[in-house]
């Protein structure tokens, strides 16, 4: 049973991301809370499991974490109602959406994808997968952060500005959804740098919990 | 054969694509000429066939098209060296980076990803997989696009300022590269509008050809 839930990850072939998804994060940037979800694709290929090492590019000194709700897809569905939008989710992770900010900062100003800045690789770690049966009110759990023991983020998904009915509907409108593919539903306040040497706790209480080291990556061709 | 290499584009995780890598297609959008690769992803649900009809979505009236080169990987690679980077290709296809110009001017001044942009279904118009054996120079590729018969686009790949080397390697620096995945590698000046009821036909000159149809799409929740 884990293991069929765990195998949705390997076999999804997209991450689809929601910015500004709490009001209280999107203030905290200086961004305006958006009318419809802000969408962006992270690669499978930036999935790290529990326990690895988030690994900081070359010249960056840290990385940002937002911690999120990962929702699993269980099924193909396109242009899905939000009434039966459920039906689609195989179950629950707990994700961080790691992101270098001064690069995300630049692309913003020069009107370029985000993508350098959220899809290298171990940008996206991901606890193991939670069946929805184990999920009853996903509105209302609490996620949280701690970076080498402190608590840094703490915030409900019941402050979630579009819910995931909904986004599963709009997502689905723009794109196919497929088996295994991930939405990161946004994250709470207190984003913040985590740099090489600190640990990341984070998880969704009662539910699950998961562990990163933060170290910097070698720079390429010097090994 | 044929059937091996067609099945790389159904493994595949991931479409980077790039943007403004020929001077002139920078230029008539108005865009600085970059100093390294603009890169964005597009999911492999965009993907169609030829064959078949693009569809624009409501409340649109036209699709920019852009032909583009396509390398589809081969095997896994990660920060792979500029000198090995031609092993790790499968082969080329002729893509369509499809376009909904107006959602991309908003993003980009409001400083928002392209996704909802390039990634829609449909929006990656793709022809089938040529072995790397049958294309023997990857730089002096011919690529020709008509719409209704008439030619809008006609460019050579040796016009391509970040050349195929560059790309893989500069890539796979950034985030893994997996069999079946693939990159865009850019469209020659040209690029432009195309409505419901018109055809779309294009190629590699002596070595592929497509064709496509273009509708509206039905609204979402009028079937
Ligand atoms: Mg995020
Ligand atoms: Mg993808
Ligand atoms: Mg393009």
């Amino acid at each position: 049973m884990a293991t069929a839930f765990q195998h949705l990850l390997t076999v999804g072939t997209k991450i689809v991301a929601v910015g500004r998804n709490y009001a209280a994060h999107a203030k905290e940037l200086g961004n305006a809370v958006p009318k419809e979800p802000v969408l962006f694709l992270k690669p499978t290929s930036s999935y790290l499991e529990n326990g690895g090492t988030i690994r900081i590019p070359h010249p960056l000194e840290s990385l940002d974490y937002e911690v999120e709700l990962a929702v699993v897809i269980g099924k193909k569905g396109r242009e899905v109602p939000e009434a039966t939008a459920m039906d689609y989710v195989a179950g629950y992770a707990l994700a961080l959406d790691m992101t270098a900010r001064e690069i995300q900062a630049s692309a913003k100003s020069a009107g370029l994808p985000w993508t350098v800045a959220k899809g290298q690789d171990t940008f996206t770690p991901i606890s193991s997968v939670l069946p929805k049966a184990m999920v009853p009110d996903p509105d209302n759990l609490e996620l949280w952060l701690k970076v080498d023991g402190e608590i840094r983020q703490k915030g409900s998904t019941k402050d979630m500005m579009f819910k995931i009915p909904f986004l599963i509907s709009h997502i689905s409108s723009i794109m196919t959804l497929l088996e295994g593919d991930v939405i990161l539903t946004g994250t709470p306040a207190g984003v913040g740098p985590v740099k090489a040497g600190q640990k990341i706790t984070a998880g969704i209480t009662n539910l699950q919990d998961v562990n990163f080291n933060v170290e910097k990556r070698q720079k390429p061709g010097s090994s």
